[in-house]
């Protein structure tokens, strides 16, 4: 496999042996005994990951999307007031959802590419309307843009709203601790932090979002999504019962199982202490090689990935040198600057070795195209961080 | 492995080693050149497996019940008239599914159990209404019941109604001529017949199909089914481009492209006929030990599993003892006569020797409840068949 490429864009990332080997095993069936107990564990060990005690598992077979669409599919009743932090690509997709269940929608938007509404300018908004339901983007996955959901989440709970995060490209690596800092509803996609290639929606919903479900009127308006039919599975699979609604992504569940196990074993608190001295390192890269991140300030910065825009006389050919030398980054994703900016994910089973195999393909790519700087001042940059 | 078992459930099924190898496989990104390959190749791939030369594919992660979901919210407008000939299980959730997205359902009913409404009866309802959309269920899992999908789908067009087909349980196993028969859109799960573990959700619509969908006025109301968001993408891979909605899974798609390879290699016709012959063998041994088929008779009943009442005496505690014996089977799904069959599902990468296996051990297994039969009649009955 020497030549195989690193794979270093935000999601799909690298996933340890052993995911890839409980994706390859023979499937079982879905009803036998065992995978009912690596599905059962899979849902105790999520509520633990996404820091729930009393949170209710979904595991689904689908994309992030998916997790987005359960959210608003599940919470919205048409004419139901919900407000959207809106820091990108993914909160508009997050409005777009929630207006297709019969939500009307309000959102706050960043004053620029790069920043993140502050939570008084969300207080305002919040003061002026009573909304049902509110959503951050944890991290939006197309600028890098952290929200400061501890913060904005106090306010949803205080002016009565629920809090729903999209967590898809932060959960597992970006420290989010959704009961403590009151998050009613979070949710991800499995190939991002949490570590296993993609296929699986998954939600975990607090006991106020359960209760708001509960006290629906309206018939979910999306069958595939409806609670309705997955919440009693996930009680069975929970309580070690054979059930059955759609048959479950086996390979899947059985990898996420793994990865929640090894998550779980590093522990909460060092995986987020890990994940910033990750991106710290790389973000020391960005300044030393002269380059500026697309997030215009530290504390709305991602954790989870970088982006930075390509320094002066350079353009998107130099991903296809850093691809060359070895590993895969991204372009950029935000329509307004796409061609202007390129991504590096840096989550889930990342290793320092990942990190520097990385800034030495993007110092060679950019050597390549002619840019201007000192080799190995990325390497220097991200070796003073990570000694 | 030897202690491993031998999963004869009608799915998910067994997977050839290629399949669970590509299932394993470090995941490359979604718009890597080598997965966008591989992507358009599946694309075209299930077109011809389908037999639906100028059908449109599309593959979304998630499960049989996404791609029944797919079906109704991109083809039903609220107050749209549908047809549901029932069969069984499955065609009850169809006509929940098609409800929920503002349909007016009719229902017609077999008469018993085991049985399928004949053309004749379906004419007569097709005569007094006209409807928007009929759907068939191809093979009800629950039962082993077999429409008759060619002689329906003829009556569906000559009254003006869209053929949707579940085949779930069938296609790539069971005879279905998608295009020849005039089925405007056909459905399936990835861990039946295709061969693939579960986790996606495969539908092929034809032209009429997607002229209703681009003829619709009301949105659909359901975000992640919404062809609007995944026609674009399907015709960026098939067409070799790189694409984003929602990430793809990846190691699914690259299995499921391996298997429709395999598919292909092995020719429909082939595969139809090898289906007949190991179900024909399998049916025969159901006669030698006594039992009888939930399907009442031979023109209704399916080649991609078994249903067995158990013999007089016998209850489900036999499940146990064949599982003991090596092989997996399943006990029954329909509620009305859930605790007197079990399923055997013989599919998909099926062989000669697994079908013997498997008679080996419920025979095995009905002689261990004290069921009195001559050892090895069953197997004989097989063997008589299959040479």
């Amino acid at each position: 496999m020497k030549d195989r490429k690193l794979l270093m864009i935000p999601g799909p990332i690298e996933f340890t042996p052993d995911v890839l080997q409980a994706m390859g095993m023979p499937t079982t069936s879905h009803v036998a005994p065992n995978f009912i107990e690596v599905f059962g564990q899979a849902l105790e060990r999520l509520r633990q990951v996404f820091l729930c005690p009393s949170g209710q598992p979904f595991i689904i077979a689908g994309s992030g999307t998916l997790a987005m669409d359960i959210a608003a599919a599940n919470l919205i009743e048409p004419g139901d007031k919900a407000l959207v932090v809106n820091t990108g690509y993914f909160s508009n997709r997050f409005a777009t959802i929630l207006e297709r269940y019969g939500a009307a929608v309000t959102e706050v938007h960043a004053a620029a590419i790069g920043d993140a509404p502050g939570p008084e300018e969300v207080e305002t908004i919040l003061k002026k309307n009573r909304y049902k339901l509110m959503t951050i983007t944890h991290v939006d996955t197309s600028t890098a843009v952290a929200a400061d959901v501890k913060a904005l989440a106090a306010l949803g709970r205080e002016y009565g709203a629920l809090v729903v995060v999209d967590g898809v490209c932060s959960v597992a690596g970006e420290e989010m601790r959704q009961e403590e800092w009151g998050v009613d509803l979070a949710l991800t996609a499995s190939q991002k932090a949490i570590g296993v290639p993609p296929g699986l929606a998954l939600v975990v919903a607090g006991p106020r979002a359960m209760d708001a479900f509960r006290k629906r009127r309206a018939t979910v308006g999306n069958y595939y999504a409806d609670w309705t039919n997955w919440l009693p599975i996930m009680e069975a699979y929970e309580a070690r019962q054979p059930s059955y609604f759609g048959t479950p992504p086996v390979n899947l569940i059985w990898a996420l199982n793994v990865s929640l196990g090894q998550i779980l074993e590093e522990g909460m608190h060092a995986r987020f202490v890990r994940h910033r001295r990750l991106s710290e390192a790389f973000k020391a890269v960005v300044s030393a090689l002269g380059m500026k991140q697309v997030p215009l300030s530290d504390d709305k910065t991602a954790t989870t990935l970088t982006a930075s825009y390509y320094p002066d006389g350079v353009d998107s050919t130099l991903l296809g040198h850093i691809r060359d030398a070895g590993v895969i980054v991204a372009g950029g994703l935000h329509p307004a600057i796409r061609d202007r900016y390129f991504r590096v994910g840096h989550m889930g089973a990342v290793s320092v070795s990942d990190i520097l195999a990385t800034i030495g393909a993007i110092e060679k790519g950019l050597a390549q195209v002619g840019y201007n700087f000192e080799a190995g001042v990325g390497l220097a940059a991200a070796q003073a961080v990570l000694t």
